[in-house]
């Protein structure tokens, strides 16, 4: 396989679960201060022009939920999700589907408004609203979604890594992750795992 | 089971998914018009204020993609899905995402600007790109990851509802879906079927 990452991106999830799957593949670092993800060569990889993408024997998957699953479905062994009860699937689902549409998507109105706005003092003004959304979203997860101590109960899953890179967004986004304090306890356990530890400096976080 | 549902949201998609299933399930409306969602009894169903959400025997199950593929796998001989090939149902998850994450949310700007910002100036500004953002989306839907004459290929699946839902917000986003011959195609025959004819007069949809 190879994987297509960028550094502090939502890429991050995939690649720890990459990792915690023990799977084997070959990295390509997309250079977005080249605007590669915008080139010829990579709009064949991905025509979306973003990052993750697994090319895989079968072919190129995007979007971090789907990725996710693959690798849990893939690398059973691992038991990254609880595949095998389709309620308890739905529920990892549900969390993930929360991160990719809502959460994901609140933070990115700070440093991509341009997706959606053009005119300069309207993508200004939607950083201005920033903080709240992501408030609200942690204190949702943290009060309704998080079982403890990882996202879906006793058993480590895909939720974790992927809570745990969207977390690390919150202090660019003016909000104090200890805010959250079982949600800052599960960041500081995904940190200590090997294999979080193993991929946080390819995304140049320390 | 009981599904709780508002005319011309996302939830006609789980809502044309359940009568393709052959599921039996209580209907409850959810009054937009007197903010029944942000009422207290809703928010014991669903603490994020939205629709759809459908109560199972299990626990109450929200998020479209979520719903969606519980239901393939809940009534799996209905057939709504490659629930057994795991890249196959990776395909089906990315294409779920995508519409989650990007299309839906490139729609929501138009009619749900206060999200993300409280300007009113920077919410018509919104407004004005969504025509675009909403081309842009269909056009690499028609021609990466539509494959006809369902989404995934021979065989419809939860999918083909949900791109559906979407394509019939495109008028009002001022795009034409005739523009997407393949989709405008997918549309009327989504439309056709006898699951589809059942649930659109209940979102008031001639």
């Amino acid at each position: 396989m190879k994987f297509y990452y960028a550094p502090k991106t939502i890429a991050l999830a995939s690649h720890i679960t990459l990792e915690e799957a023990g799977a084997k593949y070959d990295l390509h670092k997309v250079d977005f201060s080249q605007n590669e993800q915008r080139s010829a060569d990579f709009l064949r990889i991905n025509p979306k022009g973003r990052v993750p993408a697994l090319e895989t024997e079968h072919g190129i998957l995007t979007e971090t939920p789907a990725i996710l699953v693959y690798l849990a479905q893939a690398y059973a062994r691992a038991q990254l999700g609880p595949i095998d009860d389709f309620f308890a699937f739905a529920r990892l689902q549900e969390f993930n589907a929360y991160l990719a549409s809502t959460v994901h998507v609140a933070h990115a109105h700070r440093v991509r408004g341009k997706r959606w706005v053009d005119d300069e003092a309207a993508i200004e003004a939607l950083q201005t609203k920033v903080a709240e959304n992501m408030t609200e979203c942690f204190r949702l997860i943290e009060e309704q979604y998080f079982t403890g101590p990882w996202v879906l109960g006793e058993h480590y899953s895909v939720c974790d890594p992927y809570l745990f890179t969207i977390g690390l967004w919150l202090e660019g986004d003016g909000v104090n992750l200890d805010d959250f304090p079982r949600l800052a306890e599960h960041s500081a356990q995904v940190r200590k795992r090997p294999a979080t530890e193993r991929v946080l400096p390819l995304h140049d976080i320390q």
